[in-house]
């Protein structure tokens, strides 16, 4: 499974171009892409700015030398590659296992270009076995717990350890059990507009390229 | 001016019951209707609950020995009272030129009757007027900004002293002066559904009674 994370990170490490502002995803699969920027620097002299989607990757990258800025300190993003925990035939995807979705949503609106890289184990017909997070304001959190759980979705705390884990941005996570998502937009929608709802883990019509690496090879999904 | 913003404060406390669970806003307005749960306590002997939707009016309820508890304490508001910085024909609104629209508006959502109290110089034919507050996230809130600009919305940043301010919820707010806002509601959607926007300043279809007080009395504008 590691290899296979790290060749579609090597993959995807490809459409890096000198002088590019990157940015840069949280997770397991997007650390590789971060090893794999960091050698393009040393080996072979590429200039990157990087814009990072998480504390979490940010000190990766920094312990790695990659020169940081934040999203706003930077005209655009010419190119974000970024892990999904799930996308489907339409390259709709969920995202957030790591707790970054708000920041990796954030850093993917802004980039021109925009590519997943994931291991064969998360393409699916629809998504929804993965649970979606979803990232709330800490005050209210229990009404929406509390909704949610009227409305069939089968909410969870995300946790860390014994305690409800703040997000880089001071949310709340509540993930949502939904077996099937029959309509990922509607859904998107219906969560998006709701009062305490910062951001969810959909994203929906926002890739064009999505790199899946498996035992028999790499497979470039595109839209 | 006071005495017009007490004046609709005591007409409110005539809806207060004893046992009732209230929101107490937040602002200058709001601050009489404290006062007034605070003397319906003392005098008139009521047992009332309270939860507030801003730091600041937490610490004047404390003082006033109104007991509070989070929107997260309780199953539901009775009745939340709440100042406004613009309302409509429609009884629409805009809210948050104290800053705190948005745990006013995650209280305002669970409660049963909501009501906004105001002098006559907030009643208007069409919103916008009043500038805008839309709460932000951190980060990202630069390329908003920009967006803002874009589509000629003149965005500016609400500040404290040299600083912007950090809402409550470790948010920024963007003011934007829109002069007329033709379509409220057309509006509210296109902000709340953009990345990065955690909520905003318009109170669309959630006020049922408003009291305005003017100099020449009290009148209840009623949906």
């Amino acid at each position: 499974m590691e290899n296979l994370k790290q060749a579609a990170a090597v993959e995807a490490a490809k459409f890096v171009k000198d002088s590019m502002v990157l940015g840069l995803g949280t997770g397991s699969t997007a650390a590789y892409f971060v090893d794999e920027v960091a050698r393009l620097m040393t080996e072979e002299g590429l200039s990157i700015t990087a814009v990072t989607t998480s504390f979490e990757t940010a000190s990766q990258a920094e312990k790695l030398g990659i020169p940081l800025k934040s999203i706003d300190e930077v005209d655009h993003v010419d190119l974000t590659v970024d892990g999904a925990d799930e996308v489907d035939a339409e390259l709709n995807g969920i995202k957030g296992g790591g707790g970054a979705l708000l920041m990796e949503k954030v850093v993917a609106c802004y980039s021109r270009d925009y590519i997943w890289i994931v291991d064969d184990s998360k393409p699916c017909k629809q998504l929804g076995a993965f649970k979606l997070p979803v990232e709330v304001v800490t005050y209210g959190a229990e009404q929406l717990f509390r909704i949610f759980e009227e409305r069939g979705y089968k909410p969870s705390w995300r946790m860390r350890g014994d305690e409800r884990l703040l997000t880089d941005m001071k949310n709340l996570i509540i993930d949502l059990d939904l077996g099937v998502i029959k309509e990922p937009e509607k859904l998107a929608d219906e969560l998006k507009s709701m009062c305490g709802v910062v951001e969810h883990g959909l994203f929906i019509n926002m890739v064009k390229k999505v790199i899946v690496a498996s035992s028999e090879g790499i497979k470039i999904l595109e839209k």
